[in-house]
């Protein structure tokens, strides 16, 4: 499959998770129509929707139609929106500026932001327990809902999202920060290959085993990537404040590492994860765009 | 089945809800330390425990034994002590006191009670997919798993949340009002008679039927009861702050209809509810106890 095909696959992806989440989200004709027009506004018509498109690609890999993974691909991205509508408070990393637009507190206020992102959470797992069209009989579901849910808790997402406000202005070891970025961004990461893995119960304990290690890898690249661009990045481009993490105090791949060593740490996870999709067949080439995309991206 | 009875089975639900949060929630020796602290402070040593009360009566009812039924109660629980602590937050209704102790960011932090209100809201979909003594098969978890996330979201509780931020400092005609405690605190309470009743397949429909308007009449009792006990109550009793709703300009029941019509009110829909169960045989008799409890607490 020759990369622009693998372009198209993307755009494609991109339509559907915009779709399904149009779809899924309540109209801000429905009350209470505030929170419903602060969750559409969070959660639509923005933001890579990387998540989705690994839900996508890993199905993809294991000829799971994209139609049956829309489900899963839409509560993947829920949990990572809330998530980012939360972080963004005042309370936490008080951002104003979230996707090239204002935070959702800044555009609505702290108690709607934080009431969206709450109803989003509850959203993404209706969906998972109520979509007709997801592929899985009921107990592939129940697998589901239950990494979701164990993505995104206390020793998933919210946990690492605890370690690292508490990391603020501290010293942390290359190890800890590895930690709390497995945490914060890797669990759901890992989730989302999964989720696109358990539309099918014919795939080999080798492959998934393959497809983890590749979303590990990948999860941390990301987030080295993300350290670089706070650095590198230009506010406009990247949609969100440039050298917010630095100014804040946080530790970051680059501080700890230098910049070129972190560079070089990116493309080498890069590597592992392409690797570990080697014996796959031609069908994973979209995780394989994916891959490279992660360490090359601007924004 | 004596009252006395019936009071022992709320003793024996009240140690087993405690037992079950006890076990699913994270030891504090578990990394992140704090949060899981912030998660076991809010959720674990207070509370009347109504709605798990509600799920063990109704599976009482219907024959489903107590032990089957833990991991639903824990996990209707969860979602409610996770609202407490986000309507507690300053930007919500910025409370000092629940449970007769502090909230949970004024014992900790905000940042940490937001983050571990979102972990207590994944646990308890972690709960109802995973938890090997659950009732039910898997088709029947995904009905549980739907039932609660409907009841938490924006067309439910969180919503309702969302209806009462916004009608602070405004006049609300009685439907609105009802309308709001319908989403904030009755989605949930009819939730958890659900959750108990979903355990069986055997009910007749219009057993299902009878418990769900018996769900309703006891949700909004218990609402106007927490109105009236916030003008007569003490703060000492009630374990949060006395006067806070009045104080805050938020309309309530006895401001709407009078104290002795928001009584009177609470007396009828406590009856209303025991008349929906009439049909139903002396192990409905713990739901009769709940609905009586409701109306007369004093705290």
């Amino acid at each position: 499959m020759m990369p622009t095909e693998c372009e198209q696959l993307m755009a494609l992806w991109r339509t559907r998770i915009e779709t399904a989440l149009g779809r899924w989200l309540p109209s801000q004709a429905v009350l209470p129509v505030r929170l419903h027009e602060a969750m559409r506004y969070a959660a639509l018509d923005g933001g890579k929707r990387i998540r989705p498109l690994l839900v996508y690609a890993a199905g993809h890999a294991l000829d799971v139609s994209a139609e049956r993974l829309d489900g899963a691909a839409t509560a993947v991205e829920l949990i990572h929106v809330y998530s980012l509508i939360h972080d963004d408070l005042p309370a936490m990393d008080d951002d104003d500026l979230r996707r090239g637009k204002a935070t959702c507190h800044c555009a609505f206020d702290e108690a709607t932001a934080i009431l969206a992102g709450d109803a989003m959470q509850a959203l993404a797992f209706h969906i998972l327990a109520a979509d007709p069209d997801l592929t899985g009989d009921a107990s592939a579901r129940l697998s589901m809902i239950d990494m979701l849910a164990q993505a995104a808790g206390s020793r998933g997402m919210a946990g690492g999202q605890a370690i690292d406000l508490d990391a603020v202005g501290r010293e942390l070891s290359l190890a800890e920060l590895e930690n709390m970025h497995i945490h914060k961004t890797g669990a759901l990461i890992r989730a989302s290959v999964r989720l696109g893995a358990l539309g099918t119960n014919t795939a080999a304990a080798d492959t998934l085993d393959r497809l983890d290690h590749y979303a590990k890898c990948v999860g941390l690249a990301f987030q080295i990537r993300d350290d670089i661009l706070d650095v590198e990045g230009e506010t406009e481009t990247l949609g969100k404040t440039q050298g917010a993490d630095i100014a804040r105090g946080k530790p970051t791949f680059p501080s700890l590492l230098g910049m070129s060593e972190a560079k070089a740490r990116t493309h080498a996870l890069c590597q592992d994860a392409l690797d570990a999709l080697t014996p796959l067949p031609a069908s994973a080439e979209p995780l394989r765009w994916i891959a490279r995309f992660i360490v090359n991206r601007i924004h």
